[in-house]
């Protein structure tokens, strides 16, 4: 167990460990009793009655029961996850996730850890479903071992593993009601892609765990190097970030890290920054001075001896729209294209439709007269953080979808094309 | 097409297009002979009788017409490809590639190129296969526009994209029936596994070649400075390679690939060495001088400045053996596992199972007696070349299997369990 908890946990460390009471989280729970033993630490358990099936209760009573019988305090608390779910549109996976780490994240020591039973399966599946909706190296590194103050030791483990580690030890669990309905795209991962890819190699997930070990090792140089290039030639004064020029002598892999690293220093983040709209960067080191490249809520311009980054003030697409390229767009965690799809709309015109957040005044037709946009969001209980990030489609200036809630009634035809919509929220 | 051939293609190039009529190679060829209209150079193109349905006869036919109308030189051969796959026990697919690139490098100029038509489509194929069956970064660059004498100037397009194109043109083709068999585990990616891919990301493929082009810039940039690290670190004499120790000083990601560098030094090539065996090379830095490692047909030797590379003499074990580990052998393209397969047979004691090349002496057990296993292939009409790399599983010391041409007569019990085989001899 040294291996999996050594030089994390220490005499001082203050553990919850999240226990549903699944075989993860037993098998999880049973390896940190048993290090305290060599390494006395504070070990707590928590515990979430979802609330949701008749087995929760039985659940809750076997929680109890082990961390009883293996002297770990237990943490409880009931939540309503399909209320919840209905509240905030959201799967009941996600409102369960949602919930969970709210609970854990307010009971657990200020400065202590979130212990989490994640997997290599659960770990395989991340790094595909990253894969398959577009990441970089950076996006193979999957989930860390520790990542802020969660804590994932079994990350190396296989399901079967842990399974057969339970059967050996005799130890006791629950079957995983707590895995609620897994969203549309990881159920098909789990259930098709990853089953197919053993049947080509049955060392498919350790092949797939060295390359997420590779991918961190270069990665992380990677990362090194391009800060040491932002910190050698980036400046920034008043929400500008310039880079000088010499920038561009930079090695393709650095200099495309040290872009982002500007976009993050103005925005806070790099989300809805695809390689395309990073690459586009290269093209101004030819460019006037003065010229410039609006990227998503962002705009990059040629100066004297450099470029500069900054967050525009009206004028570039700003970052609470987009517009359908290819027939596609992403916007906010959703995922908008033209084709088939479990939800959608029929649109007449995809190159007027706009994807963007509520403005004041937005309303959307009825059959008879409009409704106030608002009144939408009132009726449907979101609460205003919500609303802010919702996504709205609009076709021509016209808002025809809030999305999941309302539908605009319009005269639709023949040769009007189907707009799906496929949420991404998903960690 | 400035774009697809500029810089490549120049007026003294020699270009031999691979040309079977169907969609891709239909597309690639008349692209090339568009753009000679702007930049003389040498083109023919190069179309395989395959022999093998009756429609080969048709696909010469309008191979010789396209090219005829085209004013492109066409040289043309016949083969049996279903003899020589039947000869050289190949799958068709796979014989069929051997013998249309043998024909097109006896045809090409010495200096000149062999254009395919590779897409977007197979490049993704390509990256998920090599994922599956494990890979690093320099995996995932997939395979390049240029690649030797290889040039693929289609790489970055859909197959859905040439096909209208075509449409788009009026260019006929021949429907693909040189696409033979497509090996089983390319064509459980083609058919399973894209589709479910796509039907999580409709932009699957685009993603995929964002994520190809930036492995591309990150290796590119990585084995640059491993590079030099082997050059400043590394000595070569009788055919030793040491590596100083301030190797292990270097960056995981770079010292791996110096470990890599010397391994090929030193073997000629990498195979069989997987992300551990390199990895393990790390352990040295803390042994005692003279202690070493064994990996496939290699020592690695802690020496008083550093560590030393070398094929050993008799000791370790041979590259031309493999015993099951966890259950699974990798032996000169083919795999070995416990479990359910197209082709396999029973073992006793799979730790006594070691897979390796013929030796002088080998026989195998007959319902009476015992046949040479050199008659086996002498039968079977394998050639020299291909015994010396023909897998021959052996338990307890007996050969028990001369892969796909005979197996040992055995009494099996019911407690035996099934090593399976696969091929993994495709590009």
């Amino acid at each position: 167990m040294e291996d999996l908890f050594g030089g994390i946990i220490r005499e001082n460390t203050s553990v919850l460990a999240a226990f549903s009471g699944g075989p993860d989280s037993v098998y999880l729970l049973y390896l940190l009793k048993e290090y305290k033993k060599h390494c006395p630490f504070d070990l707590k358990a928590a515990h979430l009655h979802h609330g949701l099936r008749e087995t929760a209760d039985r659940d809750m009573a076997f929680a109890k029961d082990i961390c009883n019988r293996w002297d770990v305090p237990l943490i409880v608390e009931r939540a309503d996850v399909l209320a919840y779910a209905r509240e905030n549109k959201l799967g009941t996976e996600e409102a369960g996730r949602e919930l969970r780490y709210d609970f854990f994240r307010r009971n657990k020591a200020p400065s202590g850890l979130i212990a989490l039973a994640h997997h290599l399966d659960d770990q395989v599946e991340t790094m595909l479903l990253r894969l398959i909706r577009g990441t970089g190296l950076k996006g193979m590194e999957g989930m860390k071992v520790l990542e802020g103050d969660l804590f994932r030791p079994l990350l190396a483990m296989t399901k079967e593993e842990i399974l057969s580690a339970l059967a050996e030890k005799n130890i006791p669990y629950v079957v995983d009601e707590t895995n609620l309905e897994p969203t549309y795209s990881r159920n098909r991962v789990r259930l098709s892609i990853v089953p197919e890819a053993e049947a080509i190699n049955p060392a498919f997930r350790r092949a797939m765990a060295s390359f997420r070990t590779m991918a961190e090792e270069d990665e992380s140089y990677l990362a090194r190097e391009a800060e040491k290039i932002y910190e050698a030639l980036g400046a920034e004064e008043k929400g500008i970030v310039t880079l000088a020029s010499d920038v561009f002598r930079a090695p393709d892999a650095l200099r495309r890290r040290a872009f982002r690293l500007a976009v993050e220093k103005v925005k806070g983040h790099v989300k809805n920054m695809g390689y395309d709209h990073i690459a586009a960067i290269d093209e101004l080191e030819q460019a006037q001075t003065g010229k410039g490249l609006d990227l998503p809520g962002l705009r990059v311009e040629k100066t004297y001896g450099g470029i500069a980054f900054f967050v525009p003030e009206e004028e570039g697409p700003s970052e609470g729209e987009a517009a359908l390229n290819e027939g596609r767009a992403e916007f906010m965690g959703h995922r908008f294209y033209l084709g088939e799809g479990d939800d959608f709309i029929y649109v007449k015109d995809p190159s007027a439709v706009v994807i963007r957040t509520r403005r004041p005044g937005d309303v959307i037709r009825l059959k008879v007269g409009h409704k106030k946009v608002k009144d939408v969001f009132i009726d449907a209980k979101i609460d205003r953080r919500r609303r802010d990030r919702w996504p709205i489609v609009t076709e021509a200036g016209e808002v025809v979808w809030v999305v999941g809630l309302r539908k605009a009634e319009r005269q639709e035809e023949k040769s009007w094309q189907k707009l799906a919509w496929i949420p991404l929220n998903e960690m």
